[in-house]
């Protein structure tokens, strides 16, 4: 107890002290996590204007490590932002463009210090799932849809901020996100062979795009084969070894981390080099070619609304899935400074950026994990260096893109495989296996849907699914028959411990809330249980782990009690939470309960033993 | 503890005493209805045929009381009959024929001692809705549909019950079915009107019906009125002053009870012998006229694929409505006599029932209340009152229907609208309201839906909705910071107790299982929690009311953890329950996690306080 009595002394010292500070008051304060932010954030404009917060107090010392980090981050989003925009089958410039306004939108008004947004693997893999279905790659609509889809995932986003309904994004369980990430980056690496092996292939899932390659494997291209395997195989070396070689002579860490991110560009300049000194591109090296200079152009998106409404689905999926990752990537830098960050209004950032997308030419964007640690790792502070970074690209579209002429689709495509490889997740698959088997068969219906039908199909599959197999299992709630310990006031399982038992009397632990679902098997249960033997007089419901009981179960417990009663049984409860009991004051079956509510489940025992006729009596035989 | 050395005795006296009998050994036998069911109506194929289990022991006295019950039921029945086929809009020969073949299958497969079906008013409704969609009424399109409609369901529900599948209509929550009976019987009444009126009018829905209703007002048939009038005023009458009237002259309340249930018969014979000697049917007075005498035909149903698929709706919805309704009669009537029902069993009971309408010329039918009543309180003691009841309706058709030819519609009509009003709650809905307001807004929704659009809409819209709200609630868990209550070793709501709080640590008691729906919502409160203070050094999670613990939930108690670790503060569990520990065992969460599992919350504060460096210390200030 000394503990405690410390407790008292600090209590009367501080006692507004301590992490509930001025909530005590305000309970509800804490109830939702976006108001409890609020507290800190400030309410009104100010939750949508981040920037406001951190803005006010930007110093000069800020500016620079800012800067320093959007550097890093810029050398390292010019190859990728190509080589994504290429997966989206979209033309490499739109990658770029992707990476201009939208970060500087986010800048505005995200609430992550370090998330990097922009073009991301698992969402162009999406988007050209989305495109290809109503337009041919390389077409202006395949473009417009793009585009399109950018715009509505945005607005989709900005209205679940505002009317703070991120919770949507709470059902898609980790299986599923997990499940649908490993099946992309298996979809995506396979996708990319064929530029690896210089083939027109098409196809959304694996069935499609495996015959198309099989059937196309004799028009591999030799010199872009051998361009293609030599980046791969390099960018693998560098993943593995490069961070240890640079810490070996004497980088830090850190520094090690951000310098072998270096490797792709490594890879793309030796290959463009290669590419123009033997003008490969004459033996039929497909290279990126011109890129139109310049600054993003000011798109108008289409209005076609029945365009628009064939697009609400896959702009939902797109939308729901670049949440989630960015949230998760957020929130992981974020803990790691202290920092928090405000789920709706990341919904906002996130809107904010693929409208922004939308109207200047990019496509789809969300935060990204690798880029954003390495704009962690360089010491981002605040969303600035996405501003920054920003200008970064700028200035790439606007001078650099002649140098990337000869750049080889096939060097591309390899920072793509190297890259999304790492998505796939076997481990994760094993775990769901050995601790549930229905996360596993969620899991697993995820993946075989997404590699077999496509992204949607298996994100739709896997959100229903989990779903189902939740209803189920609270529908058959586990339950016990306890019995009193020995020599002891606890009552536990009588098929695992050695109880004291009474046949007068069976008091059963429902470990779950009683709700529609599980109504009815609360009858049958209970009436198994209650009229399986004649000695049967009272039935003691131990609710200490019922959360909550809606009206059909109230009405359940109703019709329980009184055939019970017209069987000659009471029926008790014991342990009633405080919110269920405030509950139950505003029903009828407090005065139509046959038995009596007790405190706990030892004074039941004691209550009923006690009251019931008879019972005292023959305990003395 | 005298209540307990009780149990020590008569546990050592009869150790294998009890309700859990032989269960100890095997507790799984308990965590199943159907399983624990076995126990007493033995597996194999008696589970299949209860018949074998009662008729064994079956004598001549238990014969005579239920040919009594069987005698008083089928004159109640023939007048019901007629009118539910007339309510769904068959002729009414049909509702004899639904009245004698399905009774001796549910005799056969049925386990409710009492449980009378048969044609009862919200499925003719369902049937009425269902056919009325595809065929006009009167054709024999519409006949074969109403026949098809039974067979479709009945199939489904020995599906249903051979494969366990009893808790699917688990998913009918009760504000739902309330809803649901209650927006029927309005629906049922106001469908009535135009017989009572004499006019022609069609629809499934107020609407419709209503407005149908109003254009035709004029052609009203005055005779008509006059009888449909009267027989609806005595027949309400006799439901409120009969009863008491049989009991001042002595009857006793069960027989006053039976006695009662005749008004129906004597309206009947009255509005016959008026219209008879009057010959009002020339008058436009709307008779039932001639019923083809003679046993119910055998019908092959249609076999026409496309008419079954668009069926399938309809006729899952039928049997899932009529298997409520069934069960919970048959339920109410057991626990009175302290027998059991078997769900699952009684799903094929109530199969083979639909599937014997479909084959001798009837429609749909189930387990109604009223008829099950008198069943009940006239001594039926076994199913075969049911098969007695079936010849008794069956000799009706052979040599009464003549008797019927002058029974007016109206007086019909009548009998229907004073048995359905009986269905409209009122009160439930109320209640909803004041205990519930998801619950309200399940059952609002499902009322309004049943009658503006239809039947079927309404059962989607209300189960769609309640599933829904249940797992909106379940993804944002009710949670408090708890606190040690003074001088005691109880922990309370920070918000609502004085209690004892430490600055270094936070106790976050939920109160819900962890699953994928919430699992983001418990990261973002931790943080909020944990971060909020920079003094903060341990988090620990009550999880005392944690029924179960999903892979998503898994990876975010990961994430919380390390992301805490990463910001210095540890995290703890207490209270972790048996069953969620020992698949915690099976995860690497008890490896990586930074703190300790407390047994108890108490455990929790010493271990905590004690290591956490510096904060004893601190408390001597």
């Amino acid at each position: 107890m000394i503990g405690s009595t410390h407790f008292a002394v600090r209590a009367t010292v501080l006692p507004t002290y301590g992490p509930w500070d001025g909530r005590k008051v305000e309970p509800h304060a804490v109830t939702n996590s976006a108001v409890g932010h609020d507290v800190k954030l400030a309410s009104g404009i100010k939750r949508f204007f981040p920037i406001l917060q951190w803005g006010r107090d930007y110093r000069a010392d800020t500016f620079v490590n800012d800067g320093l980090a959007a550097l890093i981050v810029t050398i390292m989003l010019i190859p990728q932002s190509l080589a994504y925009a290429l997966l989206a089958g979209l033309p490499p410039q739109v990658g770029l463009y992707a990476s201009i306004l939208p970060l500087v939108a986010y800048a505005v008004f995200g609430t992550s210090r370090a998330l990097a947004v922009g073009p991301v693997a698992v969402i162009s893999l999406m988007t050209a799932a989305a495109a290809g279905n109503l337009a041919a790659q390389g077409s202006p609509e395949y473009l417009a849809i793009a585009i399109l889809l950018a715009l509505i995932s945005g607005i989709m986003l900005l209205l679940m901020g505002v009317f703070r309904m991120g919770f949507v994004a709470n059902f898609l369980s980790h299986p599923v996100i997990s499940g649908f990430i490993t099946a992309s980056g298996i979809l995506i690496a396979v996708s990319q062979l064929k530029h690896i092996l210089g083939v027109q292939v098409s196809g959304h899932n694996l069935i499609e795009i495996g015959s198309s390659l099989l059937a196309k494997i004799d028009d591999t291209n030799l010199p872009t084969l051998i361009i293609g395997a030599v980046s791969t195989l390099f960018l693998f070396w560098v993943r593995g070894n490069l961070k240890p070689l640079f810490m070996k002579i004497g980088l830090s860490e850190k520094s090690a981390n951000i310098a072998s991110r270096i490797g792709p560009v490594i890879a793309v300049v030796v290959a463009i080099s290669t590419v123009a000194l033997l003008r490969l591109d004459t033996q039929g090296v497909a290279i990126v070619g011109r890129i139109p200079e310049g600054l993003p152009p000011l798109t108008v998106p289409d209005f076609d609304m029945g365009l628009w409404i064939s697009l609400l689905g896959s702009s939902f999926v797109i939308a729901l899935i670049g949440f989630v990752e960015s949230v998760s990537v957020a929130q992981t830098l974020a803990a790691k400074k202290r920092q928090r960050i405000d789920p709706d209004q990341e919904l906002v950032g996130l809107g904010a950026a693929n409208v922004a997308a939308a109207f200047s030419g990019g496509y789809p964007v969300t935060g990204g994990f690798a880029r954003s640690a390495v704009n962690f790792d360089a010491g981002a502070e605040t969303p600035a260096a996405g501003a920054l970074t920003a200008i970064g690209i700028a200035l790439a579209t606007l001078f650099l893109t002649p140098l990337l002429y000869f750049l080889p689709i096939a060097t591309l495509a390899a920072t793509i495989i190297v890259a999304v490889l790492s998505l796939v997740n076997i481990g994760d698959i094993r775990e769901a296996w050995t601790y549930s088997k229905s996360d596993f068969a969620a899991m697993t219906a995820t993946i075989a849907m997404t590699l077999l039908v496509g992204v949607e199909a298996g994100v739709f599959a896997g959100v229903i699914l989990s779903i189902a197999l939740f209803l189920y299992r609270s529908s058959r709630p586990h339950f016990a028959i306890v019995g009193q310990v020995r020599d002891t006031e606890h009552f536990r399982n009588v098929a695992r411990h050695d109880v004291w038992t009474n046949p007068r009397l069976v008091s059963i632990r429902i470990d779950e809330s009683l709700y529609f679902a599980n109504a009815r098997y609360l009858e049958d249960t209970i009436y198994d249980l209650a009229l399986s033997s004649d000695t049967v007089e009272h039935v003691v419901l131990m609710c200490s782990a019922v959360n909550a009981i809606d009206l059909s179960a109230l009405e359940s417990l109703e019709a329980i009690n009184d055939r019970l009663q017209s069987a000659g049984v009471l029926l008790h409860l014991s342990e009633v939470k405080g919110p269920v009991m405030d509950r139950l004051k505003r029903s009828h079956l407090l005065e139509r309960l046959s038995g009596k509510v007790f405190q706990s489940q030892m004074d039941a025992i004691r209550g009923t033993t006690d009251t019931a006729h008879g019972t005292v009596l023959d305990y003395h035989l």
